[in-house]
């Protein structure tokens, strides 16, 4: 995916999942430097509801495959430490 | 939890989340530095299978609580960058 194009589209995300992918809620995950494809396959399970969420299933159901692919880049490029 | 503890109850982990937590396996996610209660929940719910996972399932089944929260200490301690 496409790692700015994905910056652009986590605005929504941030609430959550911090502005530089480190979760300040303790029960949200980090998602800074996770694993490409493993985001994009949570990504997919959400929007499929293989695994449910009462949060990141509305989250993810309106993302496309591009949009899924851009966010897992942008994440997945952030320094782990935040 | 006790990550001393979790340490030792983490050998059966490290052949896919790697020995510092960081995964070699790109559709396997690290594990290292992220949040602690994130990751007990997860655990859980690969054990009750809410989460569907076929190799986490049997990987949970077998846990105490007390086992999820010694190796959720264990990884939410870990250098994020391993």
């Amino acid at each position: 995916g496409d790692a700015e194009k994905g910056k652009a589209k986590s605005v929504s995300c941030q609430a959550c999942h911090g502005a530089a992918g480190i979760s300040q809620i303790p029960t949200y995950p980090n998602l800074a430097g996770q694993k490409e494809l493993y985001l994009v396959a949570q990504l997919k399970a959400f929007r499929s509801q293989e695994r449910k969420n009462m949060v990141m299933g509305p989250m993810a159901a309106g993302l496309s495959d591009e949009d899924i692919n851009d966010l897992a880049a942008y994440y997945a490029g952030l320094n782990p430490g935040g």
